[in-house]
């Protein structure tokens, strides 16, 4: 059995949508049983209308909801009957309980991973890694996205290693191609840390490290992972996000200017869609925190039920492939320099 | 008189955009005269089968030329006979010169115009600030952009108020909102580095500091200059080229996959050629160096003659409209923490 905390609230559509993915990942698998947090009124009302085997759901009442514009630190420290406290709270506590899933506060989830669940073996600080598709047909994980602003080689070391093994055992990635961001492809470029970190990364055998990578090959598919400090994986992915976001926007506002385009834009609908859904990261997965004690998934706060049931699905495989395990025994002991 | 050297060399289809740019713009602005370095031979068989104005061009012998993939610091120090570097050394030299335009490497020109040409009264360093287009159909500027990795406060300051007076200046963009680029809009966020400069630019009374910026912001128009480090700023803007360059190639070959497709992108040719002409930066005019001692401004290495004109007369602009004194009296004195 892989028993996994399911935070009840928190997103968009909560807890109608956490409670549809909770059903739909319980039909799927069998061997899973999920503890659902928050409001028992609310979250019992949702699940007395649908069909799914009790014997494997517990709610666990937490009355109050952590806001995506609260800061972090404050929700953490204050809101402890919050439904992704409480679901954090069960995760450090109670050893049979493999993962916790959240569509709540990205800010407030990573900083309790981080501060509350504690960390694997040897790392120094686990990394929030995002998954994006590559324009290939692939996906690209981005590592670190914005969990650890200020880095050293040695923390780069680490993203690259826990990312290649994240890549490998959910998506099935073979030897991840590892890129480390930077302002040219040269070995010689950018700051005292990327040159640091490049002969680090030359010299570790677990990877396969393929040097350095231009912000604009993110989704070109020549990596499949972008290994970087959490401010410039923030920069790259908000930065690409938002220019695909614009670049849609401005199309769709031409096209709604003349008839003739509308007449055309008719006839590639089904191209549009297309487009749309390769956007859409929900189809890739959540994002996760790697290095943490025990498997964190945050799936994005405008999730439906197919979502959340993919972030379950991704925190399960995470535990079935002992990716922990493997992370503990690859990464190199630390020693602070 | 506005005397300008034009590098007659280094871009993909050197020295004939050169010269017809060159041309160009001699005959829009009666006050402008050219010093065009190069390979005499072909920039004389390139100028013979155009009319100008002789009186104004002169031709400065150079025979090499600096490829692009050649390391910056190699190239300023070994290919001191090439076009670009013979420019530079007129204008470090010649009082008479205002500025020069190139279209060859960027890091070569960059570096040459940091450590050939001098500063500007209280510039700590100078930056390299790049114009892009906005969504709401106006410009956006980023300062820094790939010169200088490492900054402190009071680089970001410098660079927040020379950005300002370019785009005031040359721009006519009034009281320009800027923004400080960083991983959340909240005071508080980024590192100390960011933490610091918000505090400092908040304080800096002749700069419109309109707060924390995320990445995502960059084309929304709701910022006209983009503060940061040359490293984040390497990434934001790489990686929304890339990204927009992706999906362009992502719609153009869906379009080329079906025959309805086709017909419908038909119907919607001109809007395309829209959107082809707005992601077009040679409409933005070239990049420049700001701080210099001399006016800097590099065009893109694929610029026609149109985009060289452009450039030219971005630099004669920021000649005429006396940018380099006003940066002098808008500078505070900088003293090194």
């Amino acid at each position: 059995m892989v028993k996994i905390v399911l935070d009840g609230f928190g997103g968009d559509s909560s807890p109608g949508v956490n409670v549809d993915g909770a059903v739909l990942a319980l039909e799927r698998f069998p061997d899973l049983s999920l503890i659902l947090t928050g409001d028992e009124q609310l979250l019992k009302k949702e699940l007395d209308t649908k069909n799914y085997d009790r014997a494997r759901v517990e709610i666990v009442h937490a009355p109050e909801v952590i806001d995506v514009n609260e800061k972090p630190t404050d929700a953490i420290r204050l809101k402890k009957e919050s439904s992704m406290m409480k679901g954090i709270r069960l995760l450090r506590e109670d050893d049979s309980i493999a993962g916790l899933v959240s569509i709540g506060s990205t800010g407030a989830l990573v900083a309790a991973a981080q501060l509350r669940i504690g960390r694997l073996k040897n790392v120094i600080r686990p990394t929030f890694c995002p998954i994006l598709p590559s324009m290939t047909g692939g996906i690209v994980g981005v590592c670190d996205s914005g969990a650890n602003v200020d880095v050293t080689p040695d923390y780069l070391q680490q993203f690259a290693i826990m990312g290649s093994l994240y890549l490998e055992n959910v998506y099935h990635v073979e030897r991840p191609r590892v890129g480390l961001l930077n302002i040219g492809v040269e070995e010689e470029k950018g700051d005292q840390l990327r040159k640091e970190a490049y002969k680090l990364l030359s010299e570790t055998g677990n990877i396969n490290f393929a040097g350095n990578m231009e912000a604009r090959d993110l989704l070109t598919g020549k990596f499949d992972l972008v290994v970087c400090d959490g401010f410039s994986g923030n920069i790259l992915i908000k930065g690409a996000e938002g220019t695909a976001l614009q670049m849609m926007k401005m199309i769709k506002s031409k096209i709604y200017s003349k008839t003739v385009y509308k007449l055309g834009a008719g006839l590639m609908k089904p191209m549009f869609a297309e487009i749309k859904e390769f956007m859409n990261y929900q189809n890739y997965g959540g994002s996760v925190v790697l290095g943490a004690r025990k498997v964190v998934v945050k799936g994005h706060g405008s999730s439906d039920g197919t979502a959340v049931c993919k972030c379950i699905e991704q925190a399960r495989q995470m535990q079935l492939s002992e990716l922990s395990e493997k992370i503990e025994q690859e990464l190199p002991e630390y020693v602070k320099h």
